[in-house]
């Protein structure tokens, strides 16, 4: 909303909470407390409906964009997909839907721990599983559904977070490993250095406090997140137990030696952050990205393909 | 040596490595490549010798020590005390050893990775076995031995860190679960992020990253202190593991649910930053520690008593 308005785009917004709708509108930004009549005004603009609600209230949600929204294109900002897709098919609004997942954000929550920029070179998420199920039918895929997508975009875009598309399946095993997991790992550590006692307490260090920093967050947002991809999430914890186990029963033997390991790992981060992001090191002002691009015009020869393709490099895109 | 330096203490050094000593040598540090000129020099100043090499390489110095500097009261900045003081014991050192550790770093390393300030406000271990073990065979603590402790209180002060006493086992156990397991999670978190693919990789965030920045260490340094560390950490990791499987656990059910392990890691978490280091929030431009300080006098009446309280409560001292 923030970025929105910084680019003079309209936008305005429901709030549940009384408390939190007014501390935004003091700030300036259009923001009710008034669900029906939120509804209402964007029904008649034709806004694109953007959910950032919990996963538990998701169906809530498109209960009332069912009764009382026809006109909308919906998109959402839940950081789990398959089961969003799930409610969006149960109400037949998938022609409708495009879903989407701002890889950015603090272990804080709230109106107040919002800012301008926050998103800015993140990977932004958009799926496009219904034009893959229009193609595996055979059908085309509407003309709405390509307007709704190249919204979704410009959204993205204004934000200045980079578009990377990927289906709801593999976009919640990638953030099971690469989100999830992280949060689970951080509740666990806390865990065990809390079980140190003070010693252990008054000797935690940045590295402790960087690999829990997330166990700062908000308990329901945590359980949220991995609860609703507990499938995805249980595989990827068993895979990280499995490389704990090599690892402890390397340290174990009479000459402990974790070398691979250590060699492997230190491998594997260095080619993350290469990939994740902007380019560290750069002198120039203008940030250049090491996700490659692909540029594409939706419903253009091959598009579906070509957004295909990008998903499988992790590619970002442009759309002409 | 550049917090010694800048505070005007007379401070020089040994670098194996004639291209680290030259590259110190060029800013104006006082770093030769000529390690028996360097122990002479040490012997005939009767100065304080601080050994800051690989556990590896501990041994081969305390061997030119031993050979060359029967003056020289000797401290250490290794991060695993059991194997430092096991090696000082086998050359009988101990009356000429108070060891330390500061709890403070990056994932760089070498000259060029060093800053002053680094160490302001760390918790910088500083161990008293040696003065337990007079304790407990009725001998009263050599005077010599009292001096080189309020000698090495002095170097961390300095530093400006805070001083926090533990015995070498206490120290090995604490730093295995807030420092070592952190380093084993962000090798494995990599591997495992890593093998997710380059979709995983584009979509990897903050959470991620914070988690694995450690990975970024040279893997030499993680293998020194994780290696010469085994058994603790072994301990350690099967009780993370332990977490990790509940976790799993509870999120495999027909209705996965985390809420206890997320609210207590969120609380672990909470109280973990309360306790360790300086306070978040504080308008003052002087920085409150949060550590409990407990002052006491080498030698005085009930000393060692109150070392080990302070150990017992992760608290910082003060000598006077």
């Amino acid at each position: 909303m923030r970025d929105l308005a910084a680019a003079d785009r309209v936008v305005y917004g429901y709030n549940k909470s009384a408390s939190g709708a007014r501390t935004a509108a003091r700030e300036g930004f259009d923001v009710s407390n008034d669900l029906d009549a939120t509804l209402q005004r964007a029904n008649n603009d034709s806004a694109l409906i953007v959910i950032a609600v919990p996963m538990g209230a998701v169906g809530f949600v498109l209960d009332e964009i069912v009764a009382k929204v026809p006109n909308c294109g919906i998109t959402d900002v839940v950081s789990v997909k398959t089961p969003v897709y799930r409610a969006i098919k149960e109400r037949g609004l998938q022609d409708r839907y495009v879903g989407s997942h701002p890889m950015a954000g603090t272990e804080e929550s709230g109106w107040s721990a919002s800012k301008t920029g926050l998103f800015v070179r993140c990977a932004w998420v958009i799926t496009y599983d219904y034009a893959a199920e229009c193609e595996a039918a055979g059908q085309s895929v509407p003309a709405d559904w390509l307007r709704l997508f190249i919204d979704v975009n410009r959204m993205i875009m204004t934000a200045r977070a980079e578009t990377v598309p990927s289906q709801v399946r593999a976009h919640d095993e990638a953030v099971a490993r690469v989100s999830h997991l992280p949060h689970v790992i951080a509740e666990a550590l806390a865990l065990v250095g809390d079980n140190g006692g003070v010693i252990a307490q008054s000797l935690a260090a940045s590295s402790f406090k960087d690999a829990t920093r997330v166990a700062g967050t908000a308990p329901e947002l945590v359980r949220a997140m991995c609860e609703s991809n507990a499938p995805a999430l249980v595989d990827i914890i068993d895979e990280f137990i499995g490389r704990l186990q090599d690892a402890r029963e390397s340290l174990s033997g009479p000459e402990p030696s974790i070398k691979e390991f250590a060699e492997n790992g230190h491998i594997a981060r260095t080619r993350l952050v290469a990939r994740s992001g902007a380019r560290r090191g750069s002198v120039s002002p203008v940030k250049i990205s090491s996700r490659p691009v692909l540029r594409f015009h939706p419903g253009g020869n091959n598009w579906l393909a070509q957004l295909k393709q990008a998903e499988d490099i992790g590619a970002r895109i442009e759309i002409f």
